[in-house]
């Protein structure tokens, strides 16, 4: 329809709308936005976006997005490396370093393992953690996957993989949310807290 | 906090969300998405919004997009060039087009007259409206704004101004919509289809 007016508009419009979430009609309306910001403005984000491409790789110890070959978690020698947090990408370690709790290194693994959606271990970085634990001094390795079927299935995996190089393998606790009331929380979740209990001066522990 | 990890990921993202109705969360996401898509996709993309500035004009007669100076409707001497529907924008236009019922050409506004968003009469195509009137023939001027209190302002601005120029002045009808109930119809659009009403053969012309 588009290219009856301009076949440029409507070959910016398809490749916007390749983007996850964005369909035809916000395509059409970002690229009618961009036609009126100034020249200098989407230059400036086209460039960036292509430096996404040229200039961010992944860290060679841990996967993190990062600018050079180890990233600034992994070079920071505050940190501990002898703790190792698997999460599944790398939102989940902003999830986590916004939490302020967290002083140890992670590993991402680009995804979990399932099947259903063609992701099997060799497509995940896990015969790097492997070597990992492996050719390092690890004293624990926390679990930090999503409580989904696929993400026990991964924390099973490197259980019995890791199991005999660490000492310690633990996983973040699933309970009741903070702010959550009881009776709106699933059996399941209820019921895994219960199991899971803490003791009381462990749980308010600054 | 991302910068803590890679710098051009956080330029990428901050660009990104400037876009409208695309948070910071978003924009993560879609950033992420084109770190893990091939290289020659995101240049291709890039490619093509860099275009939109370089290659996509306005029309001259009636200020649609356009890759040439003149636009496909404009110039296409099929179109009724002495018919000139007023729109806001040009998703009006596509709009228009796609049910394939109108034959004339358009005078895109470039929005409607709202003194609350610092819109006045000299950042719209109205001048440009006038002189186009004034030095053609027009035999009909359809004003196809939004049925909004800004729309009806400037309808009357413009009726105003070219009354003494062109034959007939219309506005497309408001109405119940097709398909539409009449319990669920407000008020002033059941009043306004009353008052309009049109002679039944009209009305299931083909």
């Amino acid at each position: 329809m588009l290219e009856l007016y301009s076949q440029n508009l409507e070959n910016a419009v398809n490749e916007i709308a390749k983007l996850p979430g964005i369909g035809k009609r916000t395509a059409l309306r970002l690229a009618l936005h961009l036609l009126k910001t100034p020249s200098e403005d989407v230059t400036l984000l086209t460039d960036r976006i292509n430096k996404l491409k040229t200039h961010v790789c992944y860290c060679s110890k841990c996967f993190n997005v990062s600018d050079q070959d180890i990233c600034g978690i992994c070079s920071n020698p505050k940190r501990d490396a002898t703790t190792i947090c698997v999460v599944q990408d790398i939102r989940d370690v902003i999830a986590i370093e916004n939490t302020n709790r967290y002083e140890g290194v992670y590993h991402v693994l680009g995804g979990v393992i399932s099947p259903m959606d063609g992701i099997g271990i060799h497509q995940l970085k896990l015969q790097e953690l492997f070597d990992r634990v492996k050719n390092n001094e690890v004293k624990e390795l926390i679990l930090a996957l999503p409580a989904t079927v696929e993400g026990d299935t991964t924390n099973f995996y490197i259980y019995k993989n890791v199991k005999d190089d660490v000492a310690l393998v633990s996983t973040i606790a699933r309970g009741i949310g903070v702010g959550e009331e009881l009776e709106y929380a699933d059996e399941a979740t209820l019921g895994r807290s219960l199991m899971t209990r803490v003791d009381f001066d462990k749980a308010y522990k600054k």
